[in-house]
């Protein structure tokens, strides 16, 4: 039998699969990210580890089919990091160092699209060959998979659609600078947002005025035992995700779409709404496009990553 | 030295080249689409027209590469074509039936596709891997090439941009039935329509006025005069595509952009508008990417069709 390493460097911790090859998790665990120091010792600290679990499960160099890195940040697909600025790291040859610590073979990636690939393996795009994962948490990413392939982009940023221009009358401001980005939608902050503002503006009774902290979770709830508010907030996140995978469908035209992420778990109720604000705003060959839920959670990037390597 | 065919076929007329590997262009003609009895003659005239072709320089089989054919429709990566509305067909084996016609080797793909291989070949895309041809003419197309592969996409509806949704604001319909596509701001027809709408609203003088038939080409030549109602106009379109052009940039970030068609031949005057609001609307490290001109006109569409072949 022979395995692969699928690691998952986050900015807290580093999240570690050992698989194997047919994409069988055997153990997974974390150890925690160091960044002192430009993140110096980030990656002799998982080399060492990898090889500890190797004396561990008694596997020899030949057993091992290599290890795959999922990285905070663009990734060329010369396996170069450009800056990883959760990390600390400037211009880094991440897998020429990672092989020359460890002797394994090694490839890494975006995060992103490293998650999308862990979904199109064992996840909610298993079976197909084109996919994009839209991560719906804090911000909104995504990762791009074409006939099997990661698609990078020529500056590591493919996949930034938090980022595509949905409402061009927009006043407020995204984090980036910009304006009616889609991120400020439907991201989990950007629905929280959403709230405040129509909390405030609007007379409406709504059971959300009695929640100390908004969250996107109360949102869903509140959504769900038919307050009308949280509702509209729905609808309206809805709208502007459906309207842009409407969008992203028209230039890639992927075989399904995967939603991953916190705001993900509201499920069906989301998955519904989206699709109708796709379809309506979609070119009739790019109709009834499946739109599917992640299914590996957090452990999209362990997987991923493994699959990187195969 | 080998040759290969490059096929483009039109709702009027199929335009053929004859092409060595190199990409120098031997000879060009053209021969009339015979649309009749849903198309059923299309294939054989091309087939006997290339073998005429052959026997007229003297080619053997063994100097033929094989041929390429670009086709006003979705053609699936095995060479499918589903529906092709101008030329009549359904669905129809393309690259099986020719090569069964010719004995050649046969590859067939979406006209906007093959003509954006052709630019990355042989013209304004030259030297690259990754472009984004997008066709301003009547409407907006587009054809999407990664890492010199040809993005199909699953339904053979790629790069079809010029459905973008990007004012859902607007009352006008699109020709598709939608609201606020990219092509009723940034083709030709949009432009003139644009041109239509504001002198009717507006009290403003014009040179405009005096067109008794407007077109894209008089309402860029006024501007180019400083008629301000048409510099108003024409700062419009490159807003919309500019902004499009960012959309799709963080979807795909290809390595540069290349416009095409009529309206494309407004040059400079398009290319900094464009690259002023591409931006002002996309994320740092995507910032001044190239946007190019196209090079290759109405030729695009046979060399990109023998690139498939190579």
């Amino acid at each position: 039998m022979e395995y692969v390493f699928g690691i998952d460097i986050g900015g807290t911790s580093i999240k570690c699969g050992l698989f194997t090859t047919l994409g069988e998790l055997k153990e997974k665990w974390e150890i925690p990210t160091r960044t002192q120091e430009q993140g110096k010792f980030i990656l002799g600290d998982i080399a060492k580890d990898l090889l500890e679990k190797c004396s561990l499960w008694s596997l020899e160099r030949e057993n091992i089919a290599g290890v795959g890195l999922g990285v905070p940040g663009p990734v060329t697909a010369d396996g170069i990091v450009q800056q990883c600025v959760n990390l600390g790291w400037k211009k880094l040859h991440i897998e020429k160092q990672m092989q020359d610590l460890t002797g394994f073979s090694v490839k890494a990636a975006n995060d992103a699209n490293v998650a999308a690939l862990g979904e199109l393996w064992m996840g909610g795009g298993k079976g197909y060959q084109s996919i994009v994962l839209v991560t719906l948490g804090t911000g909104v990413g995504s990762g791009v998979i074409l006939d099997g392939k990661v698609i990078h982009g020529s500056c590591g940023a493919a996949g930034e659609i938090g980022h595509l221009v949905m409402n061009p009358a927009e006043t407020r401001q995204c984090a980036c600078g910009g304006f009616g980005h889609l991120e400020q939608y439907a991201s989990a902050t950007g629905l929280v947002n959403l709230a405040k503002f129509a909390l405030e503006e609007k007379q409406e009774p709504s059971c959300l005025r009695e929640e100390k902290e908004l969250t996107a979770k109360a949102i869903f709830d509140a959504a769900k035992k038919g307050d009308s508010l949280a509702e509209t907030l729905v609808n309206t996140m809805c709208s502007y995700l459906g309207r842009a995978l409407a969008n992203v469908a028209m230039t890639l035209d992927p075989e399904v779409f995967v939603l991953g992420g916190g705001v993900s778990k509201a499920g069906d109720m989301i998955a519904e709404r989206v699709n109708y604000y796709y379809n309506s705003n979609i070119l009739e060959p790019l109709k009834q496009k499946e739109i599917r839920m992640a299914q590996l959670g957090n452990d999209a990037g362990i997987y991923g990553s493994a699959k990187l390597v195969l």
